[in-house]
């Protein structure tokens, strides 16, 4: 998709807001976990995103930072996270017009029980459509998985070397940690990010009826003949 | 149940919205998946459809496409989604007057895991009940698995001959893909959808609950004596 | 907890609707499945209660029916369903005053795995002080199963004879079908659906994360030590 | 963090009311359980509180009572919890300027499954920097695990005594009841509740998955070659 016309920043602040209640309704950035971010200008940099510590299920636009390259807070309330830089990262190597950044529990999940295998195919299903570029179901989306790090000049690095090296990756997953996600607008990110949950709640689950099936189970109950 | 009067298609995107927003909240819509029908005139056709590339948990009314049997578009913004097709085949074979089509982790589950079999037996759930003509719970339902396709107008085929096939079939699942249901009047497809995810969710948590049992597990905890 | 003084159809109506669309909201009741009723005047019975095959997503008050005890309608719109003989006998039996009928996917998934149990047990949760006149967790209660049927007045018998059974039940699940539980008012009648319900739940996670202990799991992932 | 400036009872009664509806509609707080209270004055102590057997789902102002350190009641309707106790003890031994407790399903899970362990550890998660004073996800956290006891003086003994022996603890399981956390403001508390529930689902869900794969499995099903 090209890049839409970016919005400005009280226009990033009042979606942004709409956003991020929306995925604390479905438990994704809990216990003012995950961040949030749309680009308002590219060149200067200029990137409305929300600041740190902040309760996503009573998020108001003040919450919501408009922030240069280097930081610097030239509106609303409250200090960037420590993340921001991850997001610049993103932007920068995607020339993403926004990023999404989510806690859930299958991304969490996931993250950590295929940690040591440096990421997690997701492959054959019909969802997989929705990102960027693919057209069809029969796409191998590889979700690189990043070890966690509280040093976040050092995993930003990590995380820019890994878009590098997965150019086709439409997200990344911190392990134990998250999930982060872009797009060429607010709206494309927001589709990659509930894609992207969707397809890690049907694996995670889908292993737990498969070691049923591999069982030699039939569906249906104890009852049944 | 005989068919409903028509909606105008003003009556059919106001209704569509308020399934659409609902079915998002439920998670059977991420990502713009999915596509939600309402037929306002029957003979010459007239389909008021959500177009492509939506995003359910924002839908308003100009986001309804009213179109005829050529997907000629006669109100709303947007395109018909290529799905299109698969309402026009379910309208058409089965007189239906709505066409519901949601992606949820369960359907994709299912769908995936008994693919091979083509299809999957749901039977003694009074839940049954609620489908058109299922007087008891006493009743198989046998919810046929067709193999997920690029090619719309093959995919519109199949489904079409394994509708033929399954005269007393209420839904269809489309491999890793989703469900495709309907109804003689919205409520009654709404009605459908709502009835068959509720079965498709107690399937796959009993499987895992049944291998418990099937293992001697009296319900309970290792405290339990 | 002594009966409530009575609501007045209008409240009855006002109040079920608003318990209607939050058990919907929860998936108790989809696909037009469950029904609720208040008794507003003991002798002669009259019984606020939900039509036949409404949708309680979209439960308004005129969707409430006022009855008498041989089913005559004298207010709203709609017929009363078959299932309304259960609850004339539970509120005889048991002098309620409030009767709710959910169709969850935990219930109909234990009252299917337990079915030829009889019932099944439930002990030792805190949650069970809040089912009228239990003061401790240290107690057990005993939800008898019954199989599901479609007559009703052998249905409505079977229940009777074994609400007397077991005189200190607080539901009754019906096999593959849902649960029945009852107040002295509609708010107790609530409170119990919602105990009754989480308590279900927990039992059924709990056994596979049983599982998972049983065969000497550390809580935590492949990744630990 | 330090201790925010104190609420005034009517500040109090109106955030407890929309936190109490918002942990009702994630299930936490199901069927008039759990309590929640936050410290107006800490000296004379005066604590805003829900009042007991109120359901959380349609908690308004008036469910709050204003009461001091001898559970005498200074306003709202209704009666202090016995549980109130536990909330003294908390306030007292760390400062505590809010109390929350919730009985969720996973809380209830783990704190019957490790109820012999005493505990449960918690660590490597990102989500653990969102509680207090914690800076890495390198943190373990032990989450003690007490037995359930209808003697309230009793049980806010061995709470007390639970919360000295483990100093740098975030919160406090009841076991087969519930989960105590505390902060040095009702958002700090709301954090920490939001942080700890996810974390239990968690760890809960890791446990099945983790079964899964401890067998050799990929991700995937049956179909996958």
């Amino acid at each position: 998709m090209p890049n839409a016309a970016p919005l400005t920043p009280q226009q990033a602040a009042d979606s942004l807001c709409a956003i991020g209640r929306r995925f604390h309704a479905r438990g994704w950035v809990l216990g003012t976990s995950g961040n949030l971010s749309v680009v308002t200008c590219p060149d200067p940099l200029r990137l409305s995103i929300t600041g740190s510590s902040v309760d996503k299920g009573a998020l108001e636009p003040l919450h919501i930072l408009d922030i240069d390259d280097t930081c610097a807070v030239h509106g609303g309330h409250g200090n960037p996270s420590a993340e921001t830089l991850l997001h610049f990262e993103i932007v920068r190597r995607r020339g993403a017009r926004s990023v999404l950044h989510t806690h859930s529990v299958w991304s969490t999940l996931l993250s950590d029980s295929h940690g040591l295998d440096g990421g997690i195919a997701v492959e054959g299903y019909e969802m997989l459509k929705g990102l960027d570029g693919v057209r069809t179901h029969e796409h191998r989306e590889w979700v690189p998985i990043v070890p966690n790090d509280q040093d976040m000049t050092r995993l930003a690095r990590v995380v820019g070397s890994t878009l590098d090296r997965y150019p086709d990756a439409h997200g990344i997953l911190l392990q134990r940690h998250g999930l982060y996600t872009w797009g060429a607008s607010l709206p494309e990110a927001v589709r990659h990010i509930e894609i992207l949950e969707f397809l890690f709640e049907t694996i995670g689950r889908t292993a737990t009826y498969g070691m049923y099936r591999s069982r030699g189970g039939q569906h249906g109950t104890a009852q049944d003949s």
